[in-house]
């Protein structure tokens, strides 16, 4: 096992109604800037409940809203000026992971004197940043808890990950009843996202992170076991519960500390998303499958891995490690492309040429050689080729 | 799943060569009360290591030696006399349980006017406390990382629990290779600990709290494969790594968030502890396995759920609940008996009578009565029965 520093200072109010503890924000400041993405949280009434809230609580609230579902650069430095010409001084996110990451780079842009693209760009520069609070709507990315931002430049086709522990936020709510209304495609791709997350902590390279695998195999198990009630049943509590509670420990450090964890399963799909702009979650579930099965060719001594993996996760009994490594990456196709009814290839999320396959690649390449198994550019053109 | 607030603000450095960290109480007080048990610290070495760090960082030291396995008032009394007198403004405990309960009470007890027992019975009075900083030299009760202590007053036959936000550590070091030099006896005891407590959480009346449930799995598991490695191979590092790492999860409320965990065998085992001062650890292996039998006796209808634990810890494959609840339960008393070597009965660990089972029985009854099957008196000394 590696060393490691646990440090989640997040506190979680997990639950109904928990709503109610916003009115804490009267006692730590005085105007918030409220980020939210689209309509969805007006038409649910949540917006308004936040409203009178922090309106009884005696907080004055100005607005970002339309943060897009991968969160633009232009819409950071728009929140930024609010925080700067309107004396802001906490910023409360209502959403997933796209508003908690804009809200995230907004509250450290709003103390920083240049261009908040240099905190995305260059992390060290973040040396402080307005108090952050959340309130999730959907279970995926476990921004809520953790330290990190994607933000993306279409401009540039850049998608990067930021992170600073001045951005992890103080406390976030987690009411499992907010997430009733995400329809089918985001309880998808969020579970499918909280999957990812967790597979890529599972295959380390690290020996001995005995515990941080079968706290893995927790997650996987709860995902594979609740995300399709969730789908089929949207209001059940306790489905919606395991996800969203799923979701946070996923990627706060939980799972990660003391594994070493290689992230490559990221790298490889935020390239698919910042050239062709499709759902995060659905780009990691058609990714995955093909990157265990590359692994695999590249180096067969992982094929014991990839076997525990489907014993853990999905009870596969076979005692030959080659059989229950394949039968494994079956039944996470099944789960992620049957059960979740993911759309399966790159095709499928309109992604219908293979022009940029190479720039990709060679762009995600940079990322991924330190990976559990590293990747080269060429394997990653392959993995692109398998999920066309 | 139940609402819960998840707030665990113990930032943990993990891993060799931490303890360099106790620097930063330089830049956090200037006189520290120094808390710890017997000799132990001194013979490894660890105790001089840590005056040498502390007097670099400019830090005076006063020291309360001699905390006793299971702490008395007498000794906290003892250090919060020293903190008023000494103008202590922090506090270090190196050790175990013992040692961090003893220090957590002491940090509250120094900014308290009356007497420290008044905070071990009335958790209520406990204001404020002393910044409290961890160094953990065995993995067991997972102190380190909670807010909890356990305080005796063997002239009342008293053994009472407290709790205190303000007691909850600010910072543990926990660095496996301090507990190479743990004896056998106590490598044993400290893992029957923490799988006590994880098995508290596991059975819950709690429904839909899933996640919860597979995260004990992941720590049971843990426990069962590198419990007998770091008996049988003292310095294997990442056995120890797994099983400190394990300690502090198992009751820092990763576990019990949301699943609502009704103590039973914890209330029961502390009378044990309380009359005849017995090592906690051993006595809750006692008991535990006698407990689960009692359960099914009471209501057949929990066999489903010690099924469940013995399919998913031990991997027993029977389809019969009841065959495999049965096998859950020999499981574990083979792991606890056989594997750990821990004593297996009353008798073996010094309560050579049963003059005090009705009255420890009548004072553990009053805690177990919202547990998962309610205990009566008569269900206890039931237990005591079955164990001695």
């Amino acid at each position: 096992m590696d060393n490691f520093t646990y440090n989640i200072p997040t506190k979680i109010y997990f639950g109904k109604g928990q709503i109610s503890h916003l009115a804490e924000l009267g006692s730590k400041g005085s105007k918030v800037l409220l980020v939210y993405g689209g309509g969805s949280i007006k038409r649910s009434g949540l917006y308004d409940t936040a409203c009178r809230i922090l309106k009884d609580a005696g907080v004055s609230v100005v607005e970002l809203a339309g943060v897009e579902p991968n969160p633009r650069i232009e819409t950071v430095r728009k929140g930024v000026e609010i925080c700067k010409t309107e004396d802001v001084d906490m910023i409360l996110a209502i959403g997933g992971g796209s508003a908690m990451d804009c809200a995230k780079v907004v509250a450290a842009g709003a103390l920083y004197d240049g261009d908040a693209w240099d905190l995305v760009i260059n992390p060290g520069l973040i040396a402080k940043a307005l108090p952050l609070y959340c309130v999730l709507t959907i279970a995926a990315t476990g921004s809520e808890m953790d330290m990190f931002a994607v933000i993306s430049d279409m401009s540039l086709n850049e998608k990067i990950g930021t992170a600073s522990p001045h951005m992890v936020p103080v406390f976030s709510i987690l009411d499992p009843e907010y997430t009733f209304t995400v329809p089918k495609k985001h309880t998808d791709a969020g579970t499918a996202d909280i999957m990812s997350h967790t597979i890529e902590n599972y295959f380390t390279n690290v020996e001995g992170a005995g515990i941080q695998g079968h706290l893995c195999e927790a997650v996987l198990k709860t995902l594979v076991e609740n995300g399709p009630v969730a789908l089929n049943e949207p209001d059940n509590y306790d489905a919606r519960a395991n996800l969203m509670w799923a979701s946070s420990l996923a990627i706060n450090g939980l799972l990660s500390g003391g594994a070493g964890v290689p992230w490559t399963a990221h790298p490889i799909e935020h390239e698919l998303s910042a050239f062709y702009d499709i759902t995060h979650g659905e780009g990691l579930a058609i990714v995955t499958p093909a990157w265990m099965e590359i692994c695999m060719k590249k180096d067969p001594s992982k094929t014991k891995d990839f076997a525990k993996f489907g014993r853990a996760v999905f009870g596969i009994t076979e005692e030959c490690d080659e059989c229950a490594a394949k039968d494994a990456v079956a039944k996470l196709r099944q789960f992620l492309f049957e059960s979740m009814e993911i759309p399966s290839t790159l095709r499928a999320v309109g992604i219908t040429e293979k022009d940029n396959f190479e720039k990709m690649a060679e762009k995600a390449a940079t990322r991924t050689a330190n990976g559990y198994v590293p990747m080269t550019k060429e394997d990653i053109v392959e993995i692109f080729e398998m999920c066309f």
